[in-house]
C-alpha cells in the first residue's frame, strides 16, 4: 500500500497517528539537523520532517531528493511549532521514520508552481508537467464538476443522454469536415461530426422527447487564437416545445450550474431581439454589465456642414461617464485603435463635456456649443463626461461602435470580475444575403424554423421577403460571450425543402445529403427545438477567464498540432495502400 | 403550449382536470358513436375518447388518423369504465374536446410495437421508427442511467472525468487505426484513439491521481457479428495503487451499478488465476453460474489401447448431470457441433452412466466397465449422468471443451437469467509467443507491468523466461463475458524500453511512437494502474441480452455502414485536393 492518507487531509486531530503518504517533492529545505520536504499531490501539500539525530542516513537520503521526485514516506503525525494557516494541513507535519523513492525526476524545464516561468510551447510539449500545476488542476477538476452538474440537472428534467455516432457523413454545408477514409468501402469516407444536429433531430422523431449529450465536435477550420479543431458541446433537444419553454429550461440549467459550481445566483435573463441588440449595443452578444449604449445622432449631427457626417448613413455616439479628462494621448490611442484593420473605422470624433458646462470637441470647426449640447442631451452626457462618435455605413458603424464600447470598458475596468449578466438574444434573421456569392446563408443553420407567422411568407414570398424573415433562433449571452445558441427546428418536409432551395441546394444535393432527415419528417416528426452550449467556453466564462485552452487537458496549438505526442504525423505507406489513397503532397514515411 | 402532461402520468386523482396531451397515434378503434385513440409518447400511452354525439366533426377527424400521426388533444380526464391494469394510465381516459394534427405519417414499413415484423436492414434504415419501440427506448434510457450511475459512483470516489483528445497519433501496434488526413499539415494524419491508454497514463504522471472517462473508441477491424467500429468504454486510471486496491475499487463500481440499475446485489468476486481458469473451465472468461468443470482423464484413459487417447497430450472430460438419457440424435448433434471449423475437434467420446450402475460409451471397444467407472469417479459422475470427453493437443483441447461446456449449458438452460456470477481473472501471462510471426505479442498491451517479482527476470532473462512472465493484469468476468480488463502499468523508462524491445520495436520506432510517454516517465511518474470496461457490453450483460447493437442508438452494420444516413460515402474532388490526397481505388463523386 502506497498511502494511508493523501497529502491534503491530515489535521491536528490526527496527531500521533502513524501514516503513509505518497506524492511529489515540491521543495526541500535544510535547517541544521532538520530537513523539511513539502510533499505534494492533487489534494494538497504536507510537510515531512527528517531529523538527522534520529536517523542520519534517512536524513541524508532526504537531502538528496530533487524536485518532482516521487516518494513514499511513513511516519508520525505531530503538531507543527510554526503553523502555516494558508495550507489545509498547515497545523501538522510528519516525523518521517521510513522513506522510499518510487521514481526520480530530471529537473523540470519550468517551475511547477501557481505561476510558472515556462513559455507556451514548452508547456504544451511537457503538458504532463504543466498539468501538475495548481491552476490547471483546478481548471480540469472544475470542468469535471461542471459536466457532472450538467448531467444531474438534465437527468432530473427527464433528459436522456444518448451517444450519437462519430463516424458519419460528410456534408459540404457549414464549416469544413474532418474526413476518415473507409478501408472497407474503397473511395468512401466518413466525416467527424461538426455537431450531432441531424442525429438529435432524428432522436426527436424517434420519440426520445428530451435528449442531451456532452459531446466532442470537430471543425477543420483555419485556427484563430483560442479555437480548437475538436471542442465540446452540451447538446440538447426537446420535442413538443415552444421557444419560451426551451428558454425557461436552459435558463434553469445556467442558474443551476452557476449556483452549484461557484455559488453565484444569476440575475434575471432578459430577452432582447437581435435588432435591438445591434441598435443598442452594436453587437448580437452584448455585454450588459455596463451601459454606454449606442445613441443615434443623425438628427443633431447632420446638416451642419460637416461633410463626413452629412454623407454618413449613420452617426452614432456613446457617453463615457466621468472621462472628460481623457488626455490627447489617450484619445489618439483610441483613434488609432478604431482605425486598425480589424475595426476599420476612418476616424473618431470626441466631445468633452467640461466641468464648467462648456464643450470641447474634435469638430469645433463645424459645431457650435449648442449643437454639442444637443449631442450631450441625446447621449445623456453631463459635465465631466466624454462623448465618442463614429459615422459611416450603418451596419459596419454600429459594429465598430460596439467594439469601441468594449475597448473603452476594458480600459476603464468596467468588466467587473464576479459579476454575471445573462440575456437571451432572440428573433435572429433566418437568412443572410451574401452579396459576393449571390446567395443566402443560414444565419443559424439550415434546420432552423422561421417564426410561425413567417412560415407562409417563406413558402411563397419573393427575394426581399426572404431577407426579412425572422427565425425562432436564440443565443444565450453572458458578459458579452455567446455561451449557447439554438432554435426551433423545421419538422416539415415541404418547409425544409424550401429552405434548402433558398440556400442554393439542388433537390438532388438536398436529397443526397439530408434525404434521411426529410424522409424522417414524413413519418410523424413532432415539433422540436434545442440548443447547444460551448462547454469549453462555458468553463472559462464561469471562471472569469478568457482562454479555453486552459480548460482542456490536451489542447492543440494554432497549427492544429498536439505538441506533446507530435500529431498529426506521416503514416506508413502500407496504411495508405489499405485505404486506397495516395499522397499528392510531400512527406511519406 | 403542446401539452400540460405527458402520456404516462395521468391517474384517477387527476379526474376532472382539463389537460392537453401530445404524442403519436398508436392505434385507433371505432365503436359505434365512440372512437378510441391510444396516444403514445416516451412516458406511456393514454386513451383518448371521441364521442360523435358530442362533436361529430371532431370524431370524423379522429377516425381518419393514421398510425404514427402526431397530434395534440385537449380534453377532460375521466374514469374509465373498463380499466386496463397493465397500463400506468389504465384507470383514466381523456374525453377529447379539441384536437389538432401536428404532423401526418406515411404508413410505417414495420410495426411499432414491443415485437416488430421488421427485418434488420429495414430497421437500421428507418432507425428513427425502430427507436420508437418500447424495447429500444428502454435500452437507450437504461444506457443513460448506467452512465450517470457510473459517474456518480466514481465522482464520490474522487475520480475526475477528463476528456482526452480524439485527434491523436497513429501507432501501428494493436488493431488498425482509423486515420484523419490533416489539411493544414500536408501528408500527415491524425488517428482516432483505439483507447485513451497513453493519455490516461500521462494524466497520472500529471498528478490527477484518479481519472475516468466514458469515451468513444475506434478500431478499424473486419467486423464480426456484434462488433462496432466505434464503441464506448468506461476508462479509468489510478495512481499510487496496488492491484488489490484497483480490484476493490472496481468491484465497488460493479456492485453499485447492478444495485442502482436493476436492484441486484452481486455475490462475492472470487479471484482466479488465468492458469486455473483455463484448467478448470477451458476459458479465461469462465461462466461460473454452473459447474461442469473440466477434469483431466489422462491417468485413467490412456494406455488402454485406444490410440487416439494414447497419442493425445490431453484427455479431458466434463460431467453433465442427469443427462444419461441423451438420445443418439442429441449426441450426434453435439459431435457435429464440436467438429465445426469454429471449434475444430476431431470427434466426441461419451459415457452414459446408466441407472443400473452400468456404463455405455462410444468407446466400449477399448474400455471395460471398471475403466469407465474410474472415469466416473474422477469426473464425479453418478448414475443418470453423462460424461463427455475430448482429446488432443492440450491448449486447443481445453478450449474446445470450454466451448462444449457452454454449448451443453445453453442447451440445458443452465445460464439462468437474472443470476449474475462475477469473478476476477488475474495473473495473465505478460507476453504471448507468436510461433508464425516469430515474435512476442503483448497479452494485454505494451504498457502492462510484469508482476513485481518478475521485473528482474524480465530485464535479464532468456527467451524461455520471457514466456513464463506473469503480469499484474486482470479481467472482470460476469457470466462468461469479459466486461472489463486492466493492469498495473510500467512507470519506469528502462522497463518500458525492454518491453518494446521484446515486442519487436526498434529503439527508433519506440521513440517515434511512444517517446512522449517514456519521456514523461523520466519526470517523476508515479506507480499507477487502471481498467477499462466495455460499456456497450456491460449494458447488454446487466440486461441479460446478447446483442450490443440494441443498446446503441445508431449502430453500424457488419460492413461498417450507417444504413440510415448512408455513410461512408464519396466526397467531393475539391475536398480531396485540399487534403492533398488522391484515390487509388474506384468511385469519385
Amino acid at each position: 500500500m502506497y498511502r494511508t492518507h493523501n497529502c491534503g487531509e491530515l489535521r491536528l486531530a490526527d496527531e500521533g497517528k502513524e501514516v503513509t503518504l505518497s506524492g511529489w517533492v515540491q521543495v526541500g529545505r535544510d535547517f541544521g539537523a532538520l530537513t523539511f520536504v513539502d510533499l505534494r499531490d492533487r489534494y494538497g501539500i504536507t510537510q515531512l520532517v527528517f531529523d538527522s539525530e534520529d536517523n542520519a542516513s534517512l536524513c541524508t537520503q532526504a537531502r538528496k531528493l530533487g524536485r518532482e521526485f516521487v516518494i513514499t514516506a511513513k511516519g508520525l503525525v505531530r503538531e507543527r511549532t510554526n503553523k502555516n494557516p494558508n495550507r489545509s494541513t498547515g497545523d501538522i507535519e510528519i516525523m518521517v521514520r521510513d522513506m522510499s523513492i518510487l521514481n526520480s525526476s530530471k529537473v523540470p524545464p519550468f517551475t511547477i508552481e501557481e505561476e510558472t516561468d515556462g513559455g507556451d510551447d514548452l508547456r504544451m510539449k511537457y503538458r504532463y508537467l504543466d498539468l501538475r500545476r495548481g491552476p490547471l488542476q483546478r481548471n480540469i477538476i472544475f470542468r469535471s464538476k461542471l459536466a457532472l452538474e450538467t448531467r444531474k440537472f438534465l437527468d432530473a428534467q427527464n433528459f436522456v443522454e444518448v451517444e450519437t455516432p462519430f463516424l458519419i457523413k460528410s456534408t459540404p454545408e457549414g464549416a469544413r469536415d474532418f474526413v476518415v477514409p473507409s478501408r472497407m468501402n474503397p473511395g468512401e469516407f466518413y466525416a467527424l461530426p461538426q455537431s450531432p444536429q441531424t442525429f438529435k433531430q432524428i432522436l426527436m422523431v424517434g420519440g426520445f422527447d428530451r435528449y442531451f449529450q456532452i459531446v466532442k465536435c470537430f471543425r477543420d477550420e483555419d485556427l484563430r487564437a483560442d479555437r480548437q479543431p475538436e471542442f465540446t458541446q452540451i447538446d440538447c433537444e426537446m420535442a413538443f416545445v415552444t421557444q419560451a419553454e426551451v428558454l425557461a429550461t436552459f435558463e434553469g440549467l445556467a442558474r443551476h450550474l452557476f449556483q452549484h459550481t461557484i455559488g453565484v445566483t444569476l440575475p434575471d435573463f432578459p430577452h432582447m431581439t437581435y435588432d435591438e441588440a445591434l441598435r443598442r449595443y452594436g453587437s448580437d452578444k452584448p455585454d450588459v454589465r455596463f451601459d454606454m449604449e449606442l445613441i443615434d445622432l443623425n438628427a443633431v449631427a447632420q446638416n451642419k456642414g460637416f461633410a463626413i457626417f452629412d454623407q454618413a448613413e449613420l452617426v452614432v455616439g456613446i457617453c463615457v461617464k466621468g472621462q472628460a479628462e481623457y488626455t490627447r494621448k489617450q484619445l489618439d490611442a483610441l483613434t488609432e485603435w478604431v482605425k486598425r484593420p480589424q475595426i476599420g473605422a476612418k476616424g473618431l470624433v470626441y466631445v468633452k463635456c467640461n466641468a464648467d458646462g462648456s464643450y470641447k470637441s474634435s469638430v469645433d470647426k463645424f459645431y457650435h456649443q449648442d449643437d454639442l449640447a444637443a449631442w450631450a442631451q441625446l447621449t445623456g452626457a453631463e459635465a465631466g463626461d466624454l462623448i465618442l462618435v463614429l459615422s459611416g455605413e450603418e451596419e459596419k458603424t454600429r459594429k465598430q461602435m460596439g467594439d469601441l464600447r468594449l475597448e473603452v470598458a476594458r480600459n476603464l475596468g468596467l468588466m467587473t470580475p464576479g459579476v454575471f449578466k445573462p440575456l437571451w438574444v432572440v428573433d435572429f434573421p433566418l437568412l443572410e444575403w451574401d452579396e459576393d456569392a449571390g446567395r443566402f446563408h443560414a444565419m443559424h443553420h439550415p434546420f432552423t424554423s422561421p417564426k410561425r407567422e413567417d412560415v407562409q411568407r417563406m413558402l411563397t414570398g419573393d427575394h426581399e421577403t426572404m431577407k426579412a424573415l425572422r427565425a425562432d433562433a436564440y443565443d444565450l449571452v453572458i458578459n458579452g460571450v455567446e455561451i449557447g445558441g439554438g432554435s426551433i427546428r423545421i419538422h416539415d418536409r415541404e418547409l425544409q425543402e424550401r429552405n434548402f432551395k433558398l440556400l442554393g441546394f439542388t433537390p438532388e444535393d438536398a436529397e443526397d445529403q439530408f434525404g434521411f432527415l426529410m424522409g424522417a419528417f414524413e413519418y410523424g416528426a413532432p415539433p422540436h427545438g434545442g440548443i447547444a452550449f460551448g462547454f469549453d467556453r462555458l468553463c472559462a466564462v464561469i471562471n472569469g477567464q478568457n482562454s479555453i485552452r486552459d480548460f482542456i487537458a490536451f489542447p492543440k496549438n494554432n497549427q492544429g498540432r498536439d505538441m506533446m505526442i507530435d500529431a498529426p504525423s506521416p503514416v506508413a505507406p502500407e496504411q495508405l495502400v489499405e485505404l486506397h489513397l495516395a499522397l499528392t503532397g510531400k512527406k511519406e514515411k
